[in-house]
């Protein structure tokens, strides 16, 4: 029976890798989870932390494996971190981003001595002494430290490999600063997403398998949010999850039925821990 | 008049950098004060973070300033580690420091894929992602991480330079580890160079321009110490060690009168924060 006091949601938003693909391929039932989202007037959004990619390339991809996705309902820490940089009138960066995505900086002026803002993505094997010296360089003159995420690793052929925030570590500890994060959890990114779709967090769900990410983020910012167990998601962050709140599906194919239950009972749990 | 409660030390510890050397030269009076320890019948030893050096080159670098200085005399991080090393038993090791200090490391068996101990220096230009990916990968085999120092920068002609405790907190934020340091301010390092002058820590005095390294060191280790104010010693940090009740001196040269005058109202800070 449906839950009286649940309100349905008017978007969803999902993750990508964990919750939709998982190691290249399309995990069961996703691109029937997205239509049937579609199908109910939904708004979709795809929100995801991968650095080294464009909207349109991401989109791309989903399609290729079925997955209805448009480049303009993809949003990258990337494209947010741009979008952010642009409403700042002639701040010019440095930027240590995988070159497949420095077109989204486009027009910024670039500074390699002393900009406002360093930009640190993924750069795989480009994270090197120089490369990181220079930066710290730039931070000491002042710039502040944007990355495109906090993620101190990430899963690449099934093992793991050093990402993005190992190298934030290096530099937050070596200039005494704490760095801007783009992606998720952060609630501006969320706010970025809710803009694109012009509603209230308490419209929207958000569905991921990371508890640290995707759940906490959306539930920090004030969106409903579901976990689901493919992916990164441990039989412990399910019962952490559950604890606070957070409704856990076993995959995204168990989407369209919660949906058609009527958004039962679904908490927003802020301030996620 | 001499504090009827001080007891006269039996040695005494230096820092090197800052304290008897600054940018390459020697400091205004350092020769002489090594010398009037040394004429007082005290036992001398020099206690430095130089990662990249053998004890030797160091006590000649030392020479060449017109400091008598001995290699036994030396304790370097390096010699430190690589003595604690070779009391485990078959213990294989990962080493990521200078080549010039290899030397120090001979005999233990190497490891490139599972080792118990991966050995992390400073290594300049060959902190690449591969080498730290590669490192990351023996931590989540289980190998402990060991870092010669947790200093996050250095000064090399003038400026600040990312040194290996950046590249300790990269690997501590990717594998959730926890780094055991070698050199200052650990207690271990000091109780190895009291080892080697078979004294008790009331015994000794440290002298050192580093709050964090020289003198919260000595004083958790439980030696008396003076903090000089050349090197990287700020105002702050001279009211700072006052307050604690730490000798201030305005350079290492004032340490012979300072120990004529019979190491006046010398306190032993403990748990020096």
């Amino acid at each position: 029976m449906p839950d009286p006091a649940a309100v349905p949601p008017r978007a969803v938003f999902f993750d990508i890798e964990g919750t939709l693909l998982h190691d290249g391929a399309c995990l069961e039932g996703a691109a029937e989870a997205v239509s049937a989202v579609r199908g109910a007037g939904l708004a979709v959004r795809f929100l995801t932390n991968i650095t080294a990619r464009l909207p349109a390339a991401i989109a791309r991809a989903l399609t290729d494996h079925g997955i209805e996705a448009h480049a303009g309902e993809v949003l990258t820490a990337a494209s947010a971190c741009a979008a952010s940089l642009r409403r700042r009138p002639g701040c010019r960066v440095h930027l240590l981003v995988d070159h497949a995505v420095e077109p989204l900086f486009e027009g910024l002026p670039r500074d390699d001595h002393a900009p406002h803002v360093v930009v640190l993505g993924d750069i795989g094997a480009r994270f090197t002494f120089a490369a990181l010296d220079q930066a710290f360089q730039m931070l000491q003159r002042g710039a502040e430290l944007w990355a495109l995420s906090r993620n101190p690793f990430w899963f690449n052929d099934g093992r793991r490999q050093l990402d993005v925030g190992a190298f934030v570590a290096a530099l937050e500890a070596a200039a005494g600063c704490t760095a801007i994060v783009c992606g998720k959890p952060t609630i501006p990114f969320f706010q970025a997403a809710l803009d694109s779709v012009a509603l209230a967090p308490d419209e929207v769900l958000m569905v991921g398998d990371d508890i640290s990410t995707d759940v906490a983020g959306a539930a920090n910012a004030g969106l409903a949010c579901c976990l689901v167990g493919t992916g990164k998601c441990t039989p412990a962050h399910m019962a952490q999850a559950q604890t606070q709140g957070v409704t856990v599906l076993p995959s995204v194919a168990a989407l369209p039925d919660f949906l058609r239950q009527g958004f039962p009972a679904l908490d927003r749990p802020r301030q996620f821990h």
